[in-house]
């Protein structure tokens, strides 16, 4: 569902050429949009936006588009961008429940998670980002053998997601119990919550996932 | 590699009619000493024996095959038996890296470890029962969606074991951080191991990988 009562957000969503303000009309043809055939990697609920900036910038033969529920929360992650064209970002407001309404079949080679909304209590399992459900909209836009990245603070999401995972027959790929001491950590590009919850103390969870069929 | 140099518990082990004495002559015919086609579960690493003991009491329908490296150790095992027969359970002295010495193709239905050595130091990876190796091993003697059911008090060793197991395409199953406060707490039948692990305010993880090819 669009947050269609932050009318200020949404008008000033359109300033920033990184915005896609019509996002379904791309559906199946995201590649006429970026203009080239390089692969897609989505992140689902990019918050402010830290992450997906950073891997934009650091990866130019990749595609990153960024999609968050909350208008002034995408708004936020726009604005990094300064209201520059950044040929291979792109930023919607969406709700991933409605991912096929986004993306063709096979359109998309990577989803990263980071810090989803943990919804611990059991009766809104079927909220959490990696609930089967959910899984099963991921794969129908993932490529075969396409990924599904995840970073977590959260043990019991944690836990909950491999199981998830498992059972929709994504093999598994990288589980690391304590992301920021482990040989990943190098290379890893931290979110808004990560480095709040680094800060103070907390392990992060990381694993892979790879769509099989 | 049998442990030769015990005698005493080697002789002390011919008393119990539950020790296997020559147990690569039923390979490919266990189902011959017990006398029925029951499925086969085995113990690797039994250590004092509580697990299997309790188990075989509970299960009747199913036959259990307990191995153990070390002599004096299964004769503990052993031990708890009394002398008497038990028509549904085994004890060998055997080195589990010869796995297929001992069983044929499809012959066992589930492989059970807990608390296996967890040989902290990189240097010795190869040594942990669920390595790769091990694994592949395994896969010589279980049946297609075979089981294998792991507990451990070390996290690191979970870590290791889940990425081994997702890594030689095992599916994964009932991935519990905290077994003690999960609803797999009612069935779970303690090991030693884990009453002192336990009792020391540890968490037991535990995971169930089903052989998929
Ligand atoms: C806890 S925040 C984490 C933000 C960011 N990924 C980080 O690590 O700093 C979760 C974000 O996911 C967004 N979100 C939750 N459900 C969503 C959905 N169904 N579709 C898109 N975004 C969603 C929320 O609006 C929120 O901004
Ligand atoms: C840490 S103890 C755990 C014992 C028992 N499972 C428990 O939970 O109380 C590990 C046991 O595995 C046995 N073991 C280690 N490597 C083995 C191998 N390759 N084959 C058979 N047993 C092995 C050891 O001798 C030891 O008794």
């Amino acid at each position: 569902m669009r947050l269609r009562n932050i009318p200020g957000a949404e008008q000033a969503l359109r300033e920033y050429p990184t915005f896609v303000d019509n996002p379904t009309e791309y559906k199946g043809r995201w590649s006429e949009r970026f203009g080239n055939n390089n692969p897609i990697y989505i992140e689902i609920g990019c918050g402010k936006g830290r992450f997906i900036n950073t891997l934009a910038d650091r990866h130019p033969d990749v595609n990153f588009i960024a999609i968050e529920l909350k208008a002034e929360v995408v708004l936020r992650a726009a604005q990094r961008t300064e209201k520059q064209t950044i040929p291979n970002l792109a930023f919607i407001q969406y709700n991933a429940a409605l991912l096929p309404d986004l993306f063709g079949a096979e359109e998309v080679s990577r989803i990263y998670l980071n810090f989803s909304d943990p919804w611990p209590k059991s009766r809104h399992a079927k909220r959490r980002l990696t609930y089967a459900s959910f899984l099963q909209t991921y794969k129908q836009v993932l490529k075969k053998h396409g990924e599904i990245h995840i970073k977590t603070d959260n043990e019991n999401l944690f836990e909950f997601s491999l199981n998830q995972l498992s059972n929709e027959r994504f093999q598994l790929r990288h589980i690391t119990f304590d992301l920021h001491h482990s040989p990943l950590a190098e290379e890893n590009v931290m979110t808004e919550y990560e480095e709040r919850f680094s800060s103070r103390g907390q392990r992060i969870y990381r694993t892979e996932a790879i769509y099989q069929e």
